[in-house]
Parts: C-alpha cells; structure tokens; sequence
C-alpha cells in the first residue's frame, strides 16, 4: 500500500491501456453527452470531427478507470478536491486504444489535518499512435503511513 | 438555434435537475472508478465521506446531460477544447437531486478560423440543500451565424 509519504515530484507512473469500442462510445453519450457528433454516425461523418467521436467525459472516465486499476488500488487514498485542468486534444474514435500514464507534480501535506495531504498529478492519455488525446492535472489526497 | 454571436458574458442559464440513484452511482462507478467508497456500502460507511458517494466523474457527467439537454441542443456547439477548472466542493450522494445553472464568463472569436469562437461558461451544481457540490470552468467551440 502506497502512502502519501511513498510520492515524490517527478515520479512517474504507467497506468497501462484500454480499448475505446463503438457501442461503448455511443452508450456513453446517450447516458451523459447526447451530441449528435458522438451518438450518430452520420452527424459525426458530416461534423468538424469527420466521423463519430468519444464524448470528453468518456475519456476521462476512461483514463480514471486506468487510473484505478494500475495505481489508486494500491494507495490509500481519500478522494479527489478536484483537476487544475483539463485539454482534449485530439478527438478519441472507435477503435482506438488508449495508453495512460502520470507524473508527480507536487506533494504537500495538509496543515489542519496532519493525517493525511494532497499530491497533484499530471495525467497524459494517448492513442495507438502514440498521440496525444488528453492532457490533465488532478489532485487526489491520500493518508500518511503516519509511523 | 443559438450560434456565437448569441452570448455575451454575464447572460446565466438555468439547466434543470437529476436525480442521482444509488443502482446509478454503483453501475457508474464500476465500469470507471472502482474505488470502494464509490461501490460498496460498507467501504463507504468507513471512509471519510460516511457514506457511500459518486465519483466525480459520474458527477461532471450528469452535469453534461443537463447542459446538453437544457441549452447545448439548442446552440450551434462544436464540441470542446478543455476545462479550466473543476471544484468537488461536497460528497454527492445516492438520492441526492442535482441542480446546475450557467454563467458566461467571456466570448472570444478564434483568430485563425473565422466561421468560429470560443465561450468560457462557469457552472454550478448545488444538491437539494442548495449546497455546491460541483464548481467548474469549461471552454466550448461555437458557430458563428456568420450573417
């Protein structure tokens, strides 16, 4: 288990792959992001996109499951206060694989609660080209090991 | 149909309600951020939050669905570049019914493609206590009417 103490800036991490599949896509958007770009073929075909694409919160929640998965399993953390920003930037279509990872940006313990403290993350998802699609700094907090 | 033109900074919007289920929150969840207190009763219940809790994702994406719903299928929207900023001010809860409004914080035309531009919006999320639960600054891409 991976403590607050247990992260140092400049520390990266691989936070493994994941298919991104046309049902998923579009299942995704019906729920939570019924753009017609990224529920219907045709209206992606004709949008500036040129073809159906991912909504952005299906990339993200994508890259959170990533996230989960391959580090925040093994750490205690305590939830997240928020992310300092996010940039889509390039459009996520069925079929592509994304590949996630993250770096330490800052590591800072709380002062009004000594057991536990913030770490802000930069995230970095690309595609099967190895472009880039999602760029993003999240905070997370986590416990202190506390010994 | 609303295009650039139609916003000016300081224009709000109201985007309605949703109510947020715990079959919701668990199935949301699992499929993107299976941390325990988002899953599991118990693991919630012993946590800091006290409870079981939405992940923040689940949370940025019903935002999205009252957006789109209650304003974006109106406008001449072309997806988006970013966010600036997202806050999880407070738990959000199984049974919880979300609210979330709109401001303008500033319009810009794009420069290199004039048939376009940008909107910054600030949103809020407040529960049925009127408490914030979700703060956010979102860039959107809109068409110009171009009249």
């Amino acid at each position: 288990m991976m403590y607050l103490e247990d992260f140092q800036p400049g520390q990266t991490f691989d936070l493994g792959s994941i298919e991104v599949t046309h049902d998923q896509v579009v299942d995704f958007a019906k729920q939570f992001d019924p753009q017609p770009f990224h529920i219907d073929v045709d209206a992606g075909g004709q949008s500036i996109f040129g073809g159906l694409i991912a909504s952005g919160w299906h990339t993200c929640s994508l890259m959170m499951r990533m996230l989960v998965d391959n580090l925040f399993s093994r750490t205690a953390t305590l939830g997240s206060p928020g992310v300092n920003q996010i940039r889509w930037i390039l459009p996520v279509r069925p079929g592509d694989t994304l590949h996630a990872s993250t770096r330490v940006l800052a590591v800072t313990s709380s002062v009004s609660k000594p057991d536990r403290g913030t770490i802000e993350f930069h995230y970095d998802v690309r595609n099967q080209n190895d472009e880039p699609v999602l760029a993003m700094q999240g905070i997370s907090m986590f416990r202190r090991r506390g010994d």
